[in-house]
C-alpha cells in the first residue's frame, strides 16, 4: 500500500515563514522555522528546506496584499517584498505545484475543514496580532475577486470612551487612520498606550475599546457576507475577556436589526476562538497543496441552486 | 418543436408586486403591477394572475430580511408581513416550484447574466431608494448564509460637510441612526433637508454629502468581498452627478491601499449603473423560476480550484 503524496505547506508572515511536511493536515512529519529576511534569501531558504523534503506539491499562505492570478505580492508595508512573484520562484526551485493564498484564507481554510468552523459556510476567519486581517470562504472555497478580502482597512466610526466622551485616537494605520487594524492591532495599542500590549495587565481600559471597536468592525461583515460562524485569532484575540466584549460590541453595532438566534442568545457559539489555535495557517496551506495536486476532496458539497 | 417551459418571475416590493410571465428572461409576454396591502390580499393577486398564466415554474425576488431557507419574511418594518410564508403559499396556490430569494440577489443575477456585470464574479448590485440594499454573487450564486447580505445597515464614520465641520445630521434609521441607509436613502434625504429629494436640484448640496456617504460604504463592501464590478441602482442613484462623486468618495475611503486600477483609473468601468435599469429585478426572478425548473444551465462555470 502507498504511503500517498507527500505534501508541503508554508505560512509566510513578515517575521518568520514556517515550513512544515506531511501527508495529512493533522499529522505533520517535520517542521523548521525561517527568518524573514529579502525575499531571494528567505525563499532561497525555503526551497532548500523542501529539498531536503521532496514534496508532491506545495501550499502557501502568504502575507498580503497578494495578486493571486500571478502567484505574487503586490506594494507591501514589508520592504523588499513589493511585487515578489513567489508561486514562479517556489515553482521553479522545486519542480512542483504550487498553490498560493493569503494567509489568512489558509487559516479560514483550515478552520473549516478541521477546526472551528467544521459546518459554517460562508465563513469568516479573523486575525488580529501585528495587522488585523481575515479570510472568507464561500461554497468551500477561498474568496478571491479583484484582489481578495483586506478586512483591517474598513473605517469605523468614533467610539465614546467609558467616561463618554469621544475616543480621540488618530488610529496608527499609515494609509487610513482609524481603520480596524488602525485602532486594534498591536502597534495601534502601543501607539495608543505608550506601552507594548504583552505589557499591559488584563483590565487596562484600552481591551475594553479594542474589544468593542472589533466587535464594531465584524458588524460590517456581518451585513455583507452573512457568515455562518466568524473565528477570532492572533495574539491580540487571545487576551483573556476580550470575545466575551467583542460579542457584545458586534451584537450592538447590529441594533437588533438582525433578528437571528446567533446574534442573541447563540452568540457564544456564532463568535468563536480557533479550534486549532496557531495551526490554522500552515493546516490550511496543507490543504492548499493538496488541491495544488488535485488529490483534494472538492469542497463543493452542495449542488449549485441558482 | 416545442416553446419550452413558461416561467413566472415576481418582485415583491414594499409598494408593489410586479409579476411577469416570459420563456426567457428577455422577452416577458405579460406583466402586471399589484399595490403591495395585506400579504394575503397581495399574494391572493399575484397567485390569481398567474393562473391566468400557467406557468410550470416561479422566481421571487422579495424585500427582506428573509429566512431564505424557511422561504418566509422575517420581522419586517412593512407593516403586516412579519413571518409570511411566501414560498409555501405561492406553491399551495400555484402548485409548481417557487425559488426565493431578496429582491436585491435577484437584481444582482439579471445584472451577472444580462445586464452590466456580465463576466464579473463576484459582483455586487446596490440600490439606493426608499432603502439601501444589496445583492451579492460569488461563483454566480447569490449570496446565503447566516441571513443574507443586510448591506444598507453599516456604520459609517462622520463625513465633514463643505465647510470642514462635522456632519451634524443623527441619521434616519429607526435601528441604528447613522448607518447607510439611514443618510442616503429617500427617507434620510428628506429627514435632513426636509423636503424629498425628487423636489431637490441637482446642484442641492445634500447630492455631494449622499454621494461622499454612498462611496465610503461601498469601501467595508470591497474590502471584504472584493468585488469585479459593482452595479449601484434604484432611485436616489439614477440621480445626475451623483456616481462621479460615488467613485471618488470610494478611491478616498480606499486611501490608496489597494493598488488596483480598477480603483484607479478604471474606476469608471468598475462602478457602473445598471445595464437593465429598472428591469434587473424582474429579469433575475425570471432566472430564479429557471433554477427552480431545474432548467438553468449551472452558474458556476469554474471547477472548484480549492
Amino acid at each position: 500500500m502507498s504511503a500517498g503524496p507527500l505534501y508541503g505547506a508554508v505560512e509566510g508572515g513578515g517575521t518568520k515563514f514556517v515550513c512544515a511536511v506531511g501527508r495529512s493536515p493533522t499529522k505533520l512529519l517535520d517542521q523548521v522555522r525561517i527568518s524573514t529576511g529579502a525575499p531571494d534569501e528567505t525563499l532561497g531558504q525555503v526551497v532548500e528546506f523542501f529539498r531536503k523534503h521532496p514534496v508532491d506539491s506545495l501550499g502557501v499562505g502568504m502575507f498580503g496584499p497578494l495578486d493571486l492570478a500571478a502567484g505574487a505580492t503586490l506594494r507591501t508595508p514589508k520592504p523588499g517584498w513589493d511585487d515578489v512573484p513567489v508561486r514562479a520562484i517556489l515553482e521553479a526551485g522545486l519542480g512542483v505545484p504550487v498553490a498560493l493564498d493569503t494567509d489568512v484564507n489558509a487559516a479560514a481554510l483550515g478552520e473549516q475543514r478541521l477546526g472551528a468552523a467544521q459546518g459554517a459556510d460562508p465563513c469568516l476567519y479573523v486575525t488580529v496580532g501585528t495587522g488585523v486581517g481575515a479570510g472568507v470562504l464561500v461554497g468551500g472555497r477561498p474568496l478571491h475577486g479583484l484582489l481578495h478580502p483586506e478586512f483591517g482597512h474598513i473605517l469605523l466610526p468614533v467610539l465614546p470612551l467609558a467616561d463618554g466622551t469621544p475616543d480621540p485616537f488618530e488610529g496608527a494605520c499609515p494609509f487610513h487612520g482609524r481603520c480596524l487594524e488602525g485602532l486594534v492591532s498591536g502597534p495601534a495599542i502601543a501607539a495608543r498606550t505608550g506601552r507594548p500590549g504583552e505589557d499591559l495587565p488584563d483590565d487596562d481600559p484600552v481591551w475594553d475599546l479594542v474589544g468593542r471597536y472589533l466587535g464594531a468592525g465584524l458588524a460590517p461583515a456581518v451585513l455583507l457576507l452573512s457568515p455562518v460562524r466568524i473565528v477570532v485569532g492572533g495574539s491580540v484575540s487571545g487576551r483573556p475577556g476580550l470575545l466575551p466584549r467583542v460579542r457584545r460590541s458586534l451584537a450592538e453595532s447590529l441594533g437588533g436589526y438582525l433578528n437571528h438566534d446567533a446574534l442573541g442568545d447563540g452568540i457564544d457559539e456564532y463568535v468563536v476562538p480557533p479550534g486549532l489555535g496557531a495551526g490554522a495557517g500552515i493546516a490550511g496551506a496543507l490543504l492548499l497543496a493538496q488541491t495544488a495536486l488535485g488529490s483534494a476532496t472538492s469542497p463543493v458539497d452542495d449542488p449549485p441552486t441558482v
